[in-house]
């Protein structure tokens, strides 16, 4: 399979971890999200909406949308299970994700950072001001879930990695990078060190990806 | 069912029209958004995330987040089902309501909408550039997959109502409400009309609910 993404993409992150899970080999095309090379025309024959990531599988179906993309693989590589099979708890897991994939990632992506300083006349100050609040809201809803609601062990849903680990992971390294205060958010801080301990997660890490940058190693 | 819910929230109307194609009876529970009833205690205990919907099923189970509620009603009730059979066709639909949920519909909710007038301090013509921009994007990128991917028919995927449908029309409905021009995006409008034909759908639109102001109608 190949996947177009980018070492800093925080959805092509999740993806990376569902394919290792799923012992899948994968070959990385870099679309250099800086550069734009994501509106490339070719790039938009695979992908119209010009975002990463996109798999193409060994048939030749192309598949996009980061959460998509981690049904299909849990659908057509059913080992191991990436959600529980009681139906109120997968709820639970797809609504774990959604907080993160829905109502805290599109708000940090560059497109939209673009806009606040570009479009909007926002300084940096500012634009951190918009991750900080966003990324911390979400959180918070995270961290009261993981809290409150009993379900979560080892992982976020029991001892089992779910889809919503995989959502939670990239995540948390990208409020690092924002340097975002965690302390506030210990279940979210224990669930991210125990998924870093799996090379399936550990691999698939940013700092991994063939197209890190040399000055930032 | 209990559906708490707000007449003008976009999720709470995927997941009645949802409910309504299942046949399952609920409950509406009005949740003024603009009053800000999502942050009342009582509600927090139900959502700690404080946004609608919340659906509590007769049960007692509480679920939350749009998307993962339509995944839990269509694994629950399975007739009519809201995906079709195919993996690889699954995946499509499910690319589409992410697009729709996640990368339009976040980025105009009532709390991006304050942040960006009342702590970023633009005006209304400012916040409805914004609006446009991120309702425009998202809708020539579901145009594109409509048109070119060859898999659209009545609906998003063929002649079957799929998920697609119940996010695309809340997302349509929304963007009529923000007066953005719709004539670049035909098949979107067909296929907001076909649904609108199915009481499923005309059942749930907002100005049905109980809680639509008397002086909008």
């Amino acid at each position: 399979m190949k996947l177009f993404g980018y070492w800093r993409s925080l959805a092509a992150f999740r993806v990376r971890i569902a394919l290792n899970l799923k012992g899948q080999a994968f070959e990385v095309v870099s679309t250099d999200l800086i550069k734009g090379e994501q509106f490339d025309p070719e790039y938009l024959k695979i992908n119209p909406q010009g975002v990463v990531p996109a798999l193409v599988t060994d048939d030749g179906t192309t598949l996009t949308q980061s959460m998509a993309i981690l049904e299909y693989l849990d659908e057509v590589y059913p080992e191991p299970a990436l959600l529980p099979a009681d139906a109120a708890a997968r709820a639970r897991v797809r609504a774990l994700c959604m907080i993160l994939v829905a109502d805290m990632h599109p708000l940090v992506v560059p497109r939209i950072r673009k806009y606040v300083t570009q479009d909007l006349g926002h300084s940096e100050e500012e634009l951190g001001a918009w991750i900080g609040n966003w990324t911390t809201k979400g959180l918070e809803a995270i961290e009261k879930h993981l809290a409150e609601d009993g379900h979560s062990g080892t992982y976020c849903e029991g001892d089992q990695v779910t889809m919503a680990d995989l959502c939670l992971v990239p995540q948390i390294g990208a409020a690092v990078l924002f340097k975002i205060p965690l302390d506030a958010y210990p279940n979210c801080q224990r669930i991210f060190k125990s998924c870093m301990e799996l090379p399936a997660f550990f691999d698939a890490r940013p700092q991994a990806q063939p197209d890190f940058p040399e000055e930032m190693k």
